[in-house]
């Protein structure tokens, strides 16, 4: 972060000034090369956060730094270098906040980390989406890179969490799957800004545990480390709530009755309860032929 | 689709004849305007559908086609306008396998659908990767364009097999989050192929299923509707399974035990049974304050 120390303004500290009304947009000192370069990308990252790409200019910039255009050109080649290097610095800022101690039932866990990132996605929302949203004049290989590497900082702490000898593919798509989830939200959001955050943020977290159900009613071994998850659950955290609001469909008339309808086996042994088929159509488990 | 019918090679049907050899790919005929320009993106998806776009070239078309290089560029600016308009056509053949007949169980037509959608992922495997990965030099604001619509497509038609009156902010995005979870579900598949495709199709189909339950525990008017959904359903199909595997957690150890501890209701007036909680720490509803 830049020193907000100020001190007399030097021509050693914009060399080469251009032909451009001066700037005062805050006061400037002798700053070494890195102070200078880390001011740079930092005053560059918070013009990124609140603007799409295409509407940030070098001059924006070097108005924003207290600085030349000249002297931004002397530390970046040009525009899409001080946008790349600045979304290395959010994306280090991100994967950071997914850092929680292994500590405490796991949903509690996820849900102190949505917090920290959710107030990431508020104070980095138009930046955050035209970089998720892609197509941009700016995206490029190394954009992508760093998306990537959030996206893989945040599967390695989810996988960290649970804590599983060794993760099953299977186990390993969820993960990915949810943190797509958990992007699209942020997403939705940003453009409406309609439901509280902490809405957002209790339901990302059990839309986790009912994905880590869902894959663990596919995978045995998961299915055992479950028990486990859940028995260190408690009833206020987002697990437990999820379990009542699940219990209480129990309560919409006629739902109870098609459920036990469908948990009767069929097959060639079927159970004394084959449950309601009003449609004679094909199996459900033809495959389509088209082609 | 171009034509097979062969005729006698003539010179007005390939002008600007370049200096390279002959290729002898397909034969050729004359063909009118439409329909060279036709069998030129037919042959265009086909090459950009199993490599990366930056992997084909104008030659590389022109060849396929049976055509010249001049000829390619009389119909098509450049490499990205022919790409884009093969990536249009891919993107309406995509479009035209979500649509179903509104018969039968939620869940087969679903089914159905993934069907032909993984069908459609298979045979254009690397082209469909290398687009949805993005950080392409070929993706713009118009390759975007296409994604969105397709995404807007499946959006669409689940939205259309569902037949509520108004769809709640919540139940679209679910809707879009699963169709994000079917892209990267795809994608992981295209990079190793390493399980069955039919697993695949049941799975994402068993996943909508559990994220509208998910959504419906959240809105009362979507769980009235969910009733009859379920009701429509058979045991031999895909929620009939998943209504059986998640039925069969329950017999794992410890965990029917857990649930019923965290169905209790927690607060001010706690019942009979407030349920394991041997971490006193901090609630499970604070949000992180970290900015």
């Amino acid at each position: 972060m830049a020193s907000r120390t100020p001190s007399a303004p030097s021509p050693a500290s914009a060399p080469a000034r251009g032909d451009r009304p001066e700037p005062a947009v805050r006061p400037r000192r002798r700053l070494s090369v890195d102070e200078r370069r880390e001011q740079l990308i930092a005053v560059a990252l918070e013009l990124f956060s609140h603007r799409p790409p295409e509407e940030v200019s070098i001059d924006d910039i070097a108005a924003a730094a207290g600085a030349s255009r000249p002297l931004v050109y002397h530390y970046f080649p040009g525009k899409q270098a001080i946008y790349e290097e600045s979304l290395r610095r959010a994306g280090r800022e991100l994967s950071a906040r997914f850092e929680e101690p292994a500590e405490g039932p796991l949903s509690a866990r996820l849900y102190r980390v949505m917090g920290r990132y959710l107030d990431f996605v508020q104070s980095h929302g138009p930046g955050f989406a035209a970089l998720l949203r892609g197509g941009s004049v700016t995206a490029s290989t190394n954009t992508s890179a760093v998306i990537d590497e959030v996206r893989k900082a945040a599967h390695d702490q989810i996988l960290g969490h649970l804590a599983l000898p060794s993760p099953s593919p299977g186990l390993r798509l969820t993960v990915r799957a949810w943190i797509a989830n958990a992007e699209i939200t942020s997403l939705e959001w940003l453009a409406d800004r309609s439901v509280p955050l902490e809405e957002l943020q209790l339901h990302l977290v059990q839309e986790f545990v009912a994905a880590l159900t869902l894959t663990a009613a596919r995978e045995p071994a998961l299915a055992a480390e479950l028990a486990g998850f859940f028995a260190d659950e408690r009833p206020d955290g987002p697990t437990g709530r999820l379990v009542r609001d699940l219990a209480g469909l129990l309560a919409v008339p006629g739902l109870a009755d098609a459920l036990t309808g469908l948990a009767a086996e069929p097959g060639p042994n079927p159970g004394p309860n084959p449950g309601p088929g009003p449609d004679p159509g094909p199996a459900d488990d033809t495959r389509s032929e088209a082609g």
